[in-house]
């Protein structure tokens, strides 16, 4: 068996499901999965159409963004999963697409309102969009500081990466994370759903207004609470 | 024969129709059949994806919202089926999605006015959409309480669950109904299709008028009128 | 050989188009097919699903809309297909379907503007949109009456069947026509995708230019004039 | 083997291409090869359905658009195909399509403005839209003037063809271009989803700013630069 095989599975698994999903086009997408023992990742080789993919085409990077394993050369989006494995101990997996309505609103520069119980059952607050980051950051180590730019947008807003898995990055694109590469791809299907959702709605009522909080908490708490009734 | 069976097949075969028809994503839906002589209705277990569904999951409860027969949990809005099952004594099966456009408008908190035939085919009104409930009913029993708030809405509208087999629940999606699953799948395929079909109508002409009376009672008639010539 | 063996037979394979195409929803459209020699047609039977139809299916009627052969009842619409199979000599084919955009112009009571070479490539003119009948028709013979209302639009504006194939009938639907039933198929997607692109188009940019005619004169004449130079 | 063979099955796959990427509806689209030692491109035939093509009907057509080989008519957008092979020395295979959302675009006459970084992976600068042409041009030799017509437009904003490898031509539809067919058919489907992505970031900012230079520069030199770093 081949070293790293479990995330290298994991990881292929999880990357020939964002074609399924409807979530990329060609190879404008990639998921990583973490051994958090091991100390590295499997992530998608760059550029490399997902119909080639193999788990042994899976590269092998460690949390510093070196590679540790693989002949190929990593996504081009290496450095920002690095620095999210680095400072987020407990996620396993994360994926980054530029799925049509996600990345819409990533190019209007706005926070996806919440709007309904869809958006509820995932998150209790708007999908926020990280600002467009300072020329001089964008000229040096553009990915590795896309990473800061995440955790920066979520401590301004005192949130945790636990409290809200998925971020829109501003004129660019979504990312989302999870406890495993399935969590985070189930994740961006879902962003997907509700940046769609929630451009119908505000064309049907440009008034439309925001979840209240009774719904927020009572949609969320039957999903993630300590009394959650969701699932098996 | 397991017990239950024609329920939990019908309930079983239904439930597939919804990903089938492009309804759900994930697990963002349910479908429920009714055994009126046995005072019980099958329904899908909650949170198990579609493709592992069989007929023998399928949870049997009865109309107070009690487990009889099953060994998974159902779904989370078993208590809103069981509610109107007990009250509305014709109805053979309910289905709850979210399917996009028609949660669009229920989050929009509009009702879908009638602009064509299309519409009038199915209903001669307004597709409702109930306001959200107040905020004790939420933090309370919830599901229960959005079985009452879908009757309380038709009442008020003095409609009865006859006339109109549809309804947003506003800020979170539909639910449809009908004397069979089959039908309240039908039922909910062709409110997506109106709900769309509303939200292109309105983009392309911002003033364009509801359906006149006497098409909106021709093309009902037609498939429901006592003369009807619509089918076999 | 079954009797009008050959219009059965164009007709079934018309009507499977529909959903092939992505133009209906259950069984919201048909298509007929005229034996011009015998002066009848083969029409899909009402509310018949396109999975369970077969050639013997269709229903066969003439030009009064009388039932000639077939043991179904024919499609509600019939009457309107039978008013222009008899003042039209030259078609062979006639669609209505509920097609999601083509519908959402109708009951916009809108013609579609001519916007761009792709329309300009079928018609030379906006898609004309019927205005609903008077009340005292439709509560009458209703879909007789469809016939000649498509009918009198086109005179209005001076236009005959065979510049123009394809209409909106105003808060309904379209109807297409033309030589033979896959014509007339050709048409409603043809209409459906122009719907599509003019509503985005209004959409970018809603002061968006009709064609100019020069050219829409010359896309539509190296497809249909004299000297035209597209295809075999 | 037949002659030309290359260009005739490269032709062939890239025309098969458009259907299965969605990008056309019917026969409204067309790929071209060029063999540059030869002199000569292989084009679709006219009219003929996608399905019915095989490589041996591809048409074999020299720079100024007589043809050397192949029973069939070419294309009827044959001559603009001519003409750009003729001035652009480098590029190996053209696409002409009437892409939903590209066409769109063209109908509305407006550039697409560069909004995001999936733009700027490949454009670093706003698709221009050419102008519609003069009346007595598009009396004369249309198809050829089109060639001009895209030629002049880059030219107009001091762009290269190697700068920009696709262009909307204003009220009619998209051109793309490169190196090989497949490259061409890859421009075309990446034009379509650009265009979509920019509509819908108008409908949800219609204040939506550009893209600032820093990311565009840096997205696009991480593809196209001398140091870039995606793929293998």
């Amino acid at each position: 068996m081949q070293k790293y095989q479990a995330i290298r599975e994991a990881a292929y698994e999880a990357n020939m499901q964002l074609p399924a999903l409807g979530l990329v086009l060609f190879t404008f997408g990639n998921v990583s999965a973490a051994d958090r023992d091991a100390g590295v990742f499997a992530i998608k080789p760059s550029g490399v159409p997902y119909a080639e993919l193999t788990p042994a085409k899976m590269v092998i990077v460690d949390f510093d963004g070196k590679v540790v394993d693989g002949e190929l050369r990593p996504s081009s989006d290496t450095l920002t999963h690095a620095v999210l494995y680095k400072h987020w101990k407990e996620i396993g997996g994360i994926v980054h697409t530029h799925s049509t309505y996600a990345t819409a609103w990533a190019q209007s520069q706005r926070s996806i309102p919440i709007y309904g119980t869809t958006h509820a059952d995932h998150n209790t607050l708007d999908i926020p969009c990280a600002a467009p980051m300072a020329d001089e950051l964008i000229a040096g180590d553009y990915e590795y500081q896309t990473g800061f730019q995440i955790m920066n947008t979520l401590a301004e807003q005192q949130l945790s990466y636990q409290e809200i898995e998925m971020i829109l990055v501003g004129n660019h694109a979504p990312f989302t994370w999870g406890s495993t590469p399935a969590k985070a791809v189930y994740n961006s299907a879902v962003l997907e759903e509700i940046a769609k959702m929630a451009y119908l709605t505000e064309s049907i009522n440009f008034r439309a207004p925001r979840l209240k909080d009774s719904l927020i908490k009572k949609h969320y708490e039957r999903k993630h609470g300590p009394n959650s009734y969701y699932g098996q």
